[in-house]
């Protein structure tokens, strides 16, 4: 169940029995033909259907992130990493007051990955929290599905498109990924990346896309274990 | 239109005709018997009506505000103030980049007002920038709604609860105003407003709420004439 | 009285009778024809007034405050708002420090209001402290006096025209206030203001000053029993 | 003329002619039997004899700089490092803007010597600036005056005492100055100092003071010629 | 060469055919057996190795990194996440000024990633700036020569364990990589670790080191062709 | 013995008989002819000297501090004096968290103090820390030194110029200290400055040089006994 849908007195009835909460760490970035805020639908998905199972809370969706590669592809809005780090803290440490103990961050984009760190100083700092950090389009368990059927796993390509991503039609071929080196800046991204996809099939059979969803909440769920 | 119905090639084809975004400045909150996300919900809906009627942009909602009085109501999120002004600046820096130039920030939270004077500070430092910052529910016209019907308004009362930030049954009743002086900490605003509600009636007849949303839609499509 | 006819021995020994201290938050920035330090001038008269009728301690001036739309009117002096909001939390945590618990700020200029909210959070950090902030030229009881004189109050004019706060001689006039939609940087603002009074008349009868003066007071004194 | 003195009319005339300022640094701080605004009061006298003399304008004073070593005498206001050097640099931020060069700060506190490093960083930034930093009681002129005496200088005793920084009877004796090893915190700092004093003689004979004033005075009218 | 064998004039002249730089971004932290300093030690050797062989400068190390999950360690020295990119922030605009404009970061430590992300925003902001990120351990070159071998990476274990980073005697066995779930902080890191090594065999024939060091060598002089 | 030469289980040992470290406060900055990492070479040279003699244990050197009046010579790396701070700070926690409690910082370079303010901000948060920063080119002693051999003390001049910190031949000729007022911008400073030197003779007999180590070594040895 999302916050969203709740008030304060539901939110207070559920951490007598439950200290868990899901979190959402999306953005807000280019991600070709895809919708903008993908990285965040992909991780509410997953939150929503773990919710389903297990009961566990939904907190509504930090929409952005880092990505200041993308800051010429209209539609990007990037949070410096010394801003985003100080959101998850805040994050963390309100839901921590109430007595949540157990977070699980589902991450929906790769450059966020500096929250880490600070998770752990945080976790230093308040005794008995457990966080824990998912990315579910890296994950060992869906990058055996890609490999099963032949695939490679890129930002904006197949791996991304899902129904619910899905905002316009898109290529049938498959891209090849350009090559470079070094740190890209926003400008020399968008000149390499040009329609902002990083490579391979645009689409795969939804059967496909099925079998990842699944196999990352497969994990979401095992991760809510701890 | 919302972002995340658009990929980037939407939104660099809007910006060859036009340069305004509306901005949802949300909280995650108590807000009483009422959704904890009210404060996102309410310029949420002001903006994708006006946004219908005018085709203008809606960026994604930042739903996390400044909220440190409320931080014994389970559910509630805030940020430092510091945070808060640090995402409202990194939203505005980034959308100025692609030439988006007139900014309407809609606010939905009070605690938030920290964030107007560093869009004054911004607009010192980028040309052309215009920006706008609305709060529905103690603009001129929504008070005059209000003194219409023998109304005032308080925070999670009738004025904020709309069919779309409902999320049970509220009480029939009318709540008299606590008394305190000076600045309540969390513990005492807890012990102060015991439900989280301010004061007056919980709920008043739909047809004034729809009175309500009407005079603020007209004024967000006034000030989106800049 | 004020910290600085006092020595930190007798301030120690204030101590071990009373918790009180009023904060000066000014502002150095344009108004119009009168004194430059307008803002810190009219909080530091209530203070003291306040102070010789009750023997609570005054400490010294923050002589700046927020001010970034004045920034093209010579002699206006802006902190940023984030090292505003830091100047403040020293300031209460350095007194907190010495068993002061009851600290009432005097705000004198509209662009501070940030502080409250870092306000809040420090108060949920420090046991025991009890901050109330203060600001005269909208509070309640002086917009009464002006209303029963059918006057309106506007930035720098005829409500701080105090005897203390005037440097040169005034327009007999009544400005007509400007019409403008957004928020104005330094330049638009100081091609909206002109002056840099923001409407109404210059000035009026020294009896109505009084009467302000008076209502001020009065509620500084009523604050100061929390 | 001190800025308060005046209104922005004032400044930019005054700007037509001369591009100097005058900034007082002061400090909040025990001083042992003088007053706690000491540091804030020095600089001013200086700055109002200089500014009587060469019409250069004077800044309001900074009234609180970095004292977290007293922080057990009642009184002291301290600013943490990075807030304090937050401070200097929007004040000289905000004069540069309008056409100020040559910014001389008159420092009235030992632990406010960060500013310097930023002052120079400030001085990489913004092309034309002049900045200059003169702390009086280490100045070579005031060290050949005490010596001429046979005195040497120490905090809170003799040099810092004035008719216009006295509030109370000061002991005719000679304080020892107290010997310790490595940084003192404030707790320290107040059982190594006791009455906050840091050794000789607590008074001297007033033309003593009348030749230390003046050699600083003549400092600051030198530093002026820049 | 380094730095340090050199003087200002030395760079000078160098800059005059070259623009590329060699910066080691290091650690002090706990690595089981082997020393501290080895995440400093590591990269500064292929620095120096491939200074050598290209002329190219090396910058002094920086020593510190991110390692809040090993401050129970003793001898671990953490930055805070956002100390440590404001350090290579200032790294990278201070070289910069003097014309460097291809610099190759060599990241000795994992938790160093959210330099990463500034990296681009400084990139974005600095024009003709390149640079480079290059992190030796899990390199597809080096992680190739640990298969070859039969072998996997783990901190702490013979994949760091070279002549210059051994202080003391090592034991023979493989240890088996401890299991756990979620973000570990410091105590529990301590617990699950024990003697600090992540899993895998403690050394390894020196055979072995010579490839993965050759490897890695090979990978900067690449890289350096940027 | 240096951090580097151990593992942390040598750490721990250590801690069980001595809480005492000592820290190299260095940078990377121009000395003339001599070595840009100078006042990280001399420190920990000391630092090395006083270990032998007494056991106490070396941090590593944070080879960079606040220099920004020489970001026009090139190989200068200064970071900003907010920054540095961080750093220091950072340091400091992480020893307190072992055990450390008597910190011995070796500051090499005159721009560094800055963080003296913050060491005692933490002195009055660590309860039992006791800290000390030593200066070895301006101690007493070493200016005795100097006196005796009627040599003053220069930036970059025969003061720093040891075996060690010596990377090419030097002029035998005696500089003349420049004139100017006010703070130099790093422009100015490289116009003012020249070969960098800041005055006096460029060497002077190895004795003397011997004499000054001796005279500081003898300082820090004094220092440790705190």
């Amino acid at each position: 169940m999302r916050l969203e849908e709740m008030n304060w007195m539901d939110v207070e009835a559920y951490l007598k029995h439950d200290d868990r909460i899901l979190l959402i760490i999306g953005a807000c970035e280019q991600h070709g033909y895809l919708s903008l805020l993908t990285d965040s639908k992909v991780p509410q998905a997953l939150a929503d259907a773990a919710s389903q199972q297990t009961g566990v809370l939904v907190a509504p969706a930090l929409n952005f992130g880092v990505s200041p590669y993308f800051l010429r592809y209209p539609g990007t809005i990037s949070l410096r990493t010394s801003t985003f780090i100080a959101v998850v803290e805040d994050m963390v440490r309100s839901l921590y007051g109430y007595g949540f103990r157990r977070m699980l961050l589902l991450n929906g984009h790769g450059g966020n990955h500096a929250a880490q760190s600070r998770l752990t100083e945080l976790a230093n700092e308040l005794p008995g929290l457990k966080a824990a950090w998912y990315q579910w389009w890296n994950a060992t368990s869906v990058t055996e599905v890609a490999m099963q059927h032949g695939l490679r796993s890129y930002h904006a390509a197949w791996i991304e498109n899902f129904p619910f991503t899905r905002v316009t039609e898109l290529p049938e071929s498959e891209k090849q990924p350009p090559q470079f080196k070094g740190i890209l800046n926003a400008e020399e991204a968008r000149q390499t990346y040009g329609d902002g996809v990083f490579g391979g099939p645009y689409q795969v059979d939804g059967a496909v896309m099925d079998e990842v969803f699944m196999a990352a909440l497969k994990d979401v769920l095992f991760e809510l274990e701890f």
